[in-house]
């Protein structure tokens, strides 16, 4: 089998309808993507991500496409390392080639990846992943509204204010009850915390029993994050979001600036894979980020043992596949235990409805 | 498809008429068996090992055999979770089911199984490994005879007593050369060199250019390998073999304690991609032994870009395949320029002819 090209779909973008104005607000605005990798044997693979990361996909594929096209879509490792080494992709870009990659090898053999990638479990709880939404109370009403559904965990995206920020996780803690799992993620690259506000944090999180403290401080201030890990007693400290090279894990593993591995968005399956690797022989988790990004990372928390959550936006419509109704056609969700499900569909599982999509593309790229 | 039995065959021992008495010699004999593991839709897992192993293996199924019969062989991650924690089987044991279920995977979607885990290369070094010889002579002929076999590495199992093994390190390079690569391996656990003795044989190693020393000091001694591993400036310090579970190198790591991670011998090839993915994030290689143990670490090195050599005893007939001729269909040889090739068949590629395994067989058991 032979890479033949790469096409991809920028849909319009589309309005948030539940993201309120914050001075550390998620965008407004959220335009997906689809790139399809195509090959001799007419297999596709099929990428759902941010149309700008597709885009750039393309752009870098043009350059390297005498290292792609013509090599064998499982040769995953031959063609990264070149398009890492002598290319310099970025590790977010070099995923969605990873991704569809896998997608062709599971539909060649007729597998959902996470098989292929030697199946520990078929189902995984999932958090409740908020906006950066305005008022304690909408807070409150998300968090409420997830717990009906039957979340077991919500992440909270909170305003980037110390102060603010502590008064609204006493009230969501008190509205929601001791039982349920909550976290909190302040997205500190490059981070709206002092240390001594993270630190101030960090001491409320441990009073209200929070699962974790996710980017308390940029990845960068080690110091920092190596102390605050030590001095939260009950709240894990996860990093980091923000890395671009898995190998800057290195440091901060060696100095424990954290107590839980995060998986950078976008990285590949390959990639989280070796994370959990990493993870696993320091004797931590690794949580690997999917906010409203599709699928992938759900077959990396199906492979591995030492993970707890996949990442699902709430409310349901914001940024994740309801913004594009009809051509998404395998919406995640969770059953009444707060449960994502093992995909069934061979390669990632995430089908696309091409001919509806192409209804709703602003602009297709044909490498 | 489900695992449903496993066969152990268990061959005669054979005399190593390579190995001369030494005291710190490897075993005068050796005793080799393959483990097959049944399916119900007639693929088999065929796994060479010793003997010993193998019959261990056949021990420990039975005890948790109903986490593994019935069970699909694809979900490796669930299994060998399951053995690992609940019935704590070594790794060396477990990494010969995963082998199994590696050969099972590749036979089942017709590929090699480096080519499941994402090929990287086609072929790579292979370094020849001597046993532990009783004369600086015999050393210096073996290195010569590999030399002229193609091999550009050899690495040297030295007497185990630090002043004879300096002189004979000084007798080799000077027979053969400058060029090739050589490496010792004290075997040092529990360890023949003293702390003062590993440094003098370092800066010996250091002075002739030597590529790694490995396992200098016994694993326990954390401070000792970290200045080792901070004194060498030429030579690198690899650990370590003798680890019984992965996660003892999360503090070897942190503590820099070598320049070269190992892949022990006999861990499973699902051990030895966490071990490698573990050295790239932390910019190290990882190394894997196979000392006449077949090819399952072949896969790995061709999976991944992190490594440089295959090991491969020397001289042929010692330890290796040879001492069973007939048995094995797929000897493992070097080309003229010392590399090792991938393998062809589906699988872990390496066939046995099973009506001349059980002519030379001591025992068989049907677990």
């Amino acid at each position: 089998m032979k890479i033949t090209g790469l096409t991809v779909h920028a849909f319009e973008p589309r309005p948030n309808a539940h993201q309120e104005t914050t001075e550390y607000m998620s965008a407004a605005t959220r335009q997906n993507g689809v790139a399809v990798i195509s090959t001799d044997e007419g297999i596709e693979g099929v990428v759902s991500t941010l149309a700008g990361t597709a885009k750039q996909l393309a752009n870098l594929w043009a350059e390297a496409r005498g290292h792609i096209e013509g090599a064998d879509p499982l040769d995953r490792g031959g063609i990264e390392n070149v398009l890492r080494r002598r290319y310099s992709w970025p590790s977010r870009v070099l995923g969605v080639l990873d991704y569809g990659l896998w997608d062709i090898a599971g539909k060649a053999f007729d597998l959902p990846v996470y098989r292929l990638l030697g199946a520990t479990r078929e189902k995984v709880l999932a958090y409740g992943s908020t906006v950066h939404h305005a008022t304690d109370e909408r807070f409150i009403e998300i968090a409420l509204e997830a717990k009906a559904r039957g979340f077991t965990a919500v992440k909270l995206h909170p305003y980037g204010a110390a102060d603010d920020d502590i008064r609204m996780c006493y009230a969501v803690r008190k509205a929601v009850g001791d039982k349920m799992n909550l976290m909190l993620d302040t997205l500190a690259y490059p981070g709206p915390y002092s240390r001594h506000d993270a630190f101030r944090v960090g001491r409320v999180l441990d009073e209200l029993g929070f699962w974790w403290f996710e980017d308390p401080l940029p990845k960068t201030d080690l110091d920092g994050l190596a102390a605050l890990t030590k001095a939260c007693q009950r709240v894990q400290v996860r990093m980091a979001d923000r890395v671009e090279d898995i190998r800057e894990y290195a440091e901060m593993v060696r100095r424990r600036c954290m107590d839980i591995m995060a998986g950078p968005a976008s990285f590949g399956i390959t990639d989280l894979m070796k994370l959990s690797a990493m993870a696993e022989v320091n004797h931590m988790n690794m949580e690997p980020h999917d906010f409203g990004g599709g699928i992938a990372s759900l077959h990396v928390l199906l492979a591995v043992a030492n993970a707890d959550y996949y990442e699902l936006a709430v409310p349901q419509g914001c940024f994740d596949t309801a913004l594009y109704p009809g051509v998404y056609l395998d919406p995640m969700d969770i059953d009444s235990d707060g449960f994502v499900h093992a995909p069934t569909k061979p390669g990632l599982g995430f089908g696309i409805d091409l001919t509806e999509a192409k209804k709703i593309t602003e602009q297709t790229v044909v490498v």
